[in-house]
């Protein structure tokens, strides 16, 4: 098992950089009075295809070889690293095909073809997107990339650490959310070069708890389809982010749905940005720790903002 | 009636500065390609208060001499100007009252008291409130501030577009909302001196046409209480501001509901800034004529981002 290091994530900086967004840090005096901390949130919502997921897909995209890249890539994911796959082979000019259980929500799938990419349905069951993604690769050669058990994908994401230092300055912490760890690891790989008294904190729904209580048992234990309003993070740890997750994250901090909603609501109205559920993850996390943050300068990774505006989870519908 | 000149937009910019934020110039690949043309964002919705009202309010509130400051400040507004002349006092640190109708929702008047100021009722209608005020200015000496009808006001609001071109370079044309016509007067002020070639249009909802009538007759004409979800733009143009847009302004272009709605939540999705109904009137009537605008440099002045999270206009309630 190849673990990436600082190193490849200079390389992946340099790689990537015509292809993504180097997003702003925003302050706001409101949110650093609530936390009593002064908070630096990188605003991955404003990244291409709404997500920092698009730094690890175009990492991987464009460090393929020109015989390799020809035979396109191809995951299984009905989120975000699907649309930043999607993206990433667009802008090289290879095809991506993405493999989603067959009761994914169309407007995820028609997200994917907007981007240009190639939908293939599948049961829904682990079994079967499997065994279709793997009979997709023998048949086509395409590259797999997955959304974050890869060293490419965690090298990528290990660029958004770098930025928010060096726009934000010297950090006591770094908030993030957790789900299959790509960001958390990344953000370890920077930090443990750069900066490595910052502490690093990764935010959990508690009703997605799986890597607490991995952290906390020293092995990955996996979820049975949990539910949670932050659908970016019900996926569970794999063996490489694993690795970064026990060995450099001090804690994990659990966040109930009721508090997610309402931190998500507070950064659209008091910051007037969009932010996805998981990204409210770790501002929830940040106020509800003021033990942890209050007098600290705290980098908050909000990881993206697509959300379904018809659907948004602070409105009951008609 | 004295007509500000650029000189007081100057004075006004270095009197507000240490009070507001110079805010973002935003770009999206996906709106110039849906326009046609090369938009450029200024992000009054990240300003404090959440619009461009506070450059107006601060300025007449820091233009003040002690001893009329120790008299606090005044206004009728049952929407931003309220707000942001209320915060403006609190950073100077005197009084400010805000007449309100009774029939004004709770929440506007919880969020003037939110800032520190004092909320005065009266019956809903334009005679009761010309009176309440005149009552509370005669008996406190307070100083009215007028939402738009103020030159130092109207100076204040003209630091915007200083700012706009500073960041953005020369503009071919800049769209801004018009209901009183307070942030068009400033913005003509700016642009006649530092940008006479830059065309000036104002976008104005089609159900509170008032402006755009009042432009073709060459006198104002006001309307009677009209409809619109744009509910910023409802008031009618006045002497000062009826100068400016007569003198300078190209055109004023009309947007129907539908438009506005559809252009806010456009720029929700693909922004991910949270913006209000008028300032996406300005990103509608970019939208709806490519004739003038495709090919060319267009500044849009997104006004605010103060909306009620719990009303969306395209979510049906339960």
């Amino acid at each position: 098992m190849y673990i990436p290091t600082y190193n490849d994530v200079c390389a992946a900086h340099e790689r990537i950089a015509p292809y993504i967004h180097r997003t702003p840090v925003l302050t706001s005096s409101y949110l650093n009075g609530l936390s009593g901390a002064e908070l630096f949130f990188k605003c991955e919502n404003f990244q291409k295809a709404g997500a920092f997921k698009v730094r690890g897909a175009c990492n991987a995209v464009f460090g393929l070889s020109e015989a390799d890249a020809r035979r396109g890539v191809a995951t299984h994911s009905s989120g975000n690293h699907a649309l930043s796959l999607t993206y990433a082979a667009g802008r090289r000019g290879i095809k991506a095909t993405v493999v989603m259980p067959e009761t994914a929500p169309k407007a995820k799938m028609d997200a994917v073809c907007g981007y240009g990419g190639e939908v293939i349905t599948c049961a829904p069951s682990t079994e079967a997107r499997e065994r279709t993604l793997e009979a997709l690769v023998e048949r086509t050669g395409a590259e797999f990339v997955h959304p974050y058990n890869d060293h490419r994908v965690i090298a990528g994401q290990g660029t958004c650490a770098r930025e928010l230092l060096d726009e934000a300055g010297e950090l006591d912490a770094v908030v993030a959310p957790i789900g299959g760890g790509g960001m958390i690891s990344g953000t370890c790989l920077t930090l443990a070069s750069l900066a490595p008294t910052t502490k690093i904190f990764a935010a959990e729904p508690k009703n997605a708890d799986d890597a607490f209580r991995s952290f906390k048992a020293g092995r990955i234990i996996e979820d049975d389809a949990p539910q949670t309003v932050a659908d970016g993070l019900k996926v569970s740890l794999r063996e490489r982010t694993f690795h970064f997750v026990s060995t450099y994250v001090s804690d994990i901090l659990l966040v109930s749905e009721e508090e997610i909603v309402a931190a998500m609501r507070l950064v659209w109205q008091r910051m007037k940005i969009v932010i996805e559920p998981s990204s409210a993850v770790a501002v929830a996390a940040v106020l509800k720790n003021p033990g942890l943050f209050a007098g600290r300068r705290v980098g908050v990774i909000l990881t993206g903002g697509n959300v379904d505006l018809d659907k948004l989870p602070w409105i009951a519908r008609a």
